[in-house]
């Protein structure tokens, strides 16, 4: 089933809401467009994946510089190295932003898979070709931050 | 919570049926162990988010071999290099044995996101610490291949 760009809002709202209220950073919103492939290369992902009557998954990309500096706002000290203590909060603010999109969209009862974050200059996130994801990119003080998903509504037959 | 070590026959038994049966392939399974940080590199890996009574995420590893002569199998004919259509077959093979270990852990009704596949020599897939990320590695004609999983069990206050 093809992608509804009424899935696009509570992306958006949800992301700029929880770099606001958790990171205190303001995020100026630039134009969603749809992934075409290869996918763009990212340092590090946050991916957390949806299921329910529709199922998905979102990826939050950063910099080292923008996971740093976001890792450091969220625990209330700087953070000078990619450790277990930035991967964690990468995964934490994913995890924000991908209950905050699925809490408007209740109607799709999804629930969040546990947080991963991928590492390494250079890697890709492919998304099933069904999925046609949709990318929103950020401009902040900590460079440009994008969140990706792909939502496909689960045919009543395929649920059980 | 834990994760505990029953998990693991599920996941074991999966990937080694849907190898058998939809790819030819016998897997030669090798020690389980409790993975490391940080995390191994994978030039390929499927992953998908399980969420429900339990919540977790399953990653199948892959080298570039590996994924050609998988996708090659399963499609019936040789693949060449890493295009859409090795992607789509290597997250469905994640996909099912993602779901044949989902079908073996009925009591925690989990469903499954769709399945996203990472490309880039040296990437990383982190779990968060509290999931306990165990590895499987098994050996087969087309080299090693690993699935990791994290699962964690949901309080019940949690579940809405």
């Amino acid at each position: 089933m093809a992608m509804k760009v009424e899935y696009i809002n509570p992306f958006l709202t949800s992301t700029m809401s929880v770099f606001e209220t958790m990171l205190g950073c303001t995020l100026s919103r630039k134009d969603p467009y749809l992934k075409g492939s290869p996918s763009p290369e990212h340092e590090i992902s946050g991916i957390i994946g949806l299921s329910g009557k529709a199922k998905g998954t979102v990826v939050l990309s950063l910099s080292e510089e923008a996971a740093l500096k976001g890792a450091g706002a969220m625990m209330g000290e700087p953070m000078e190295e990619l450790n277990a203590d930035v991967i964690d909060a990468v995964g934490e603010m994913t995890n924000m932003i991908a209950g905050g999109a699925k809490a408007q969209l209740e109607q799709y009862e999804m629930s969040l898979s546990i947080p991963n974050v991928i590492t390494g200059k250079g890697h890709t996130v492919e998304f099933p070709r069904d999925a046609t994801p949709i990318c929103i990119p950020f401009d902040c003080p900590w460079g440009l931050v994008t969140v990706e998903f792909g939502l496909v509504e689960q045919p009543a037959a395929v649920l059980s």
